[in-house]
């Protein structure tokens, strides 16, 4: 059975069922948390505030809204929240219907998923290997009445696009719909984002998740930066109170904790290049990433291929992301996150017991 | 300004911001929680358990999914577990996508907003003041090419449809939509629920919330029972890990909560007939409700409207809900929660000093 049974890695509730370790046993590389766990405040605050569950959420999460604004220098107007960034991707394409949809391939799958439920069609432009899978040319994306969807950095190579690439599409008036949901791991993430465009243009919307750089996904948390015009009309289509009581606080204080920030970044800007080269000795290819996961090829030829390798990895406790269920990518790349050096050493442990 | 300015009870955020008291300071008689505190054991595994969002949630919801099949004796697959009972009525109406959606007024707003977001029309008919607002006669809702959606019980009126009316909604062909969200108030809950009817029927959908009953609105948790075809259709509409782990966690355990459950029906069927009484003291008209709400008219002819019986009561630090803003209903008036007997008494004071 695959372990992406329900489409995704991370599911671990799949991995537990099929091989009858419990959920909380397994190494997890196959989702692209924060390795660190998520800051003391949100402990402080749920056992706190857990009784506020008895109310309604504020259906127009105004302090939240308010705290984004300040943190991104933008207007609380031009920011939804929604129930993880899962909810403002099928959001915004319901709204905006577009009849095609560009993307980048290899991406993440809920782009696709998305315009399919809003009835669209897909047109797949294939990043090349030969380039690093790296979005280096506007051409194929730009045009006023096209509308493209792309991970800003991307899913699974972990790699911006180039700004120049970016600016093109932008001043080409091409609809843009970006995914930072990695974006927070970059330490000038400030200038990379393109949100500040986003909160002005009719054309540009951007979609954050709080989850993965805060390691808590369990509770659901994105926003979405568009202009007001469209804020306005994505309210009216969201599902009622869509964003929990607890998801609203803890985004709220999450804002202000600058060291736990820092730290990861600079944990990150150690540990990937470390990381990179161990992989590579074992003979593994492994693409060049801006993020906290990456996205690896086994070597040519090989015996392996990765649903084999799924396998003979999660026998050892270690689940990894089977990438050829990204389209554009076959049976010799897997996804791994970026963790703590010493869960590193053992997930390059296993990597080595398994490929010798 | 309305303090309904997001459309609907319980906005106490809205409240507080208006009248500048914080949310917790509010007497809320405007949204129909359970007033007993949540059962024990949701503070014991939010305490316990909440490291594990780091996490992603089931996006299958399989424990509780298992859970409310035992508990309701229905097959598994003919449920879907939604982010609050808001998201399923969007969801429900958004798949199956009826021309015109039949809705007994007044009704929960919902209903039609659900309607209007998925680009159909609402027939309105009107429940008569002089049947109680009940719904006592299918004619003007059943034919096999017609869909209704129906809150059994109502709300704002609290009154279930009578079994003999749905049957022969039923037998007609009629597709219909309940919301039942209040149905676990009655004693009598599994004979009166059509959920029996829903895991079997391919035009029969109801609608459950999990927070009234248990008072955890605050962390989002419905269900939604249909034929198994149909679940999957909506689970593939559904966005991606729509439930988080919390409320997923939440929902298993209170299902075994018996003396709770107890506890809550005993307590309303002694409170309920109570208020009524005293409200009627008071010279206010209380319609028959079958749950934990009561729709209440001020007598005619009155200097009152419920606009700033609204304003005078809040000024007194308790929020009730203007019922006006129910189609059907005017400024006469408003709908009330039943609370524990001191605060009831705090409401019955308040009410007297205002109407005098």
């Amino acid at each position: 059975m695959r372990l992406e049974r329900y489409g995704h890695g991370g599911d671990l509730w799949t991995a537990a069922e099929t091989y009858g370790h419990p959920v909380e046993d397994w190494l997890d590389y196959s989702s692209n948390m924060n390795p660190w766990e998520p800051p003391d405040v949100v402990e402080h605050l749920i056992k706190e505030h857990w009784r506020e569950i008895t109310r309604y959420p504020d259906p127009a999460v105004r302090r939240l809204r308010s705290k984004l604004s300040e943190a991104y220098r933008i207007p609380a107007d031009s920011i939804l929240v929604g129930n993880g960034a899962a909810e403002l991707i099928d959001l915004v394409v319901s709204a905006l219907q577009p009849e095609e949809t560009v993307l980048a391939r290899p991406s993440f799958s809920e782009y696709e998923e998305a315009v399919h439920k809003a009835g669209g069609r897909v047109r797949s432009v294939s990043l090349s290997r030969d380039q690093q899978f790296e979005l280096r040319d506007a051409k194929e994306f730009a045009g006023h009445d096209r509308t493209v969807f792309l991970g800003h950095p991307n899913n699974p190579t972990g790699r911006l696009i180039p700004t120049p690439v970016l600016d093109e599409l932008r001043e080409s008036g091409t609809r843009m719909i970006l995914d930072e949901a990695f974006m927070d791991f970059l330490p000038d993430e400030s200038e990379l984002s393109y949100i500040r465009w986003a909160s002005e243009s009719k054309h540009i919307q951007v979609i954050r998740s709080m989850t993965k750089f805060y390691a808590i996904p369990g509770i659901r948390l994105g926003f979405l930066i568009a202009h007001p015009d469209l804020i306005r009309r994505l309210k009216n289509l969201q599902t009622q109170w869509s964003v929990n009581f607890l998801a609203q606080l803890i985004g709220e204080a999450v804002l202000d904790e600058h060291d736990y920030a820092d730290r990861t970044r600079a944990w990150l800007l150690e540990e990937r290049p470390w990381l990179v080269i161990e992989l590579g000795k074992l003979g593994l290819v492994v693409f060049p990433s801006d993020v906290n996961f990456l996205l690896v090829a086994l070597p040519e030829p090989s015996d392996w291929n990765v649903r084999r390798l799924q396998q003979a990895m999660a026998e050892r406790g270690i689940m990894i992301r089977d990438a050829s269920l990204f389209q554009g990518l076959d049976a010799s790349y897997f996804r791994i996150a970026i963790r703590l050096r010493q869960d590193n050493e053992r997930l390059l442990k296993a990597l080595k017991e398994c490929l010798q």
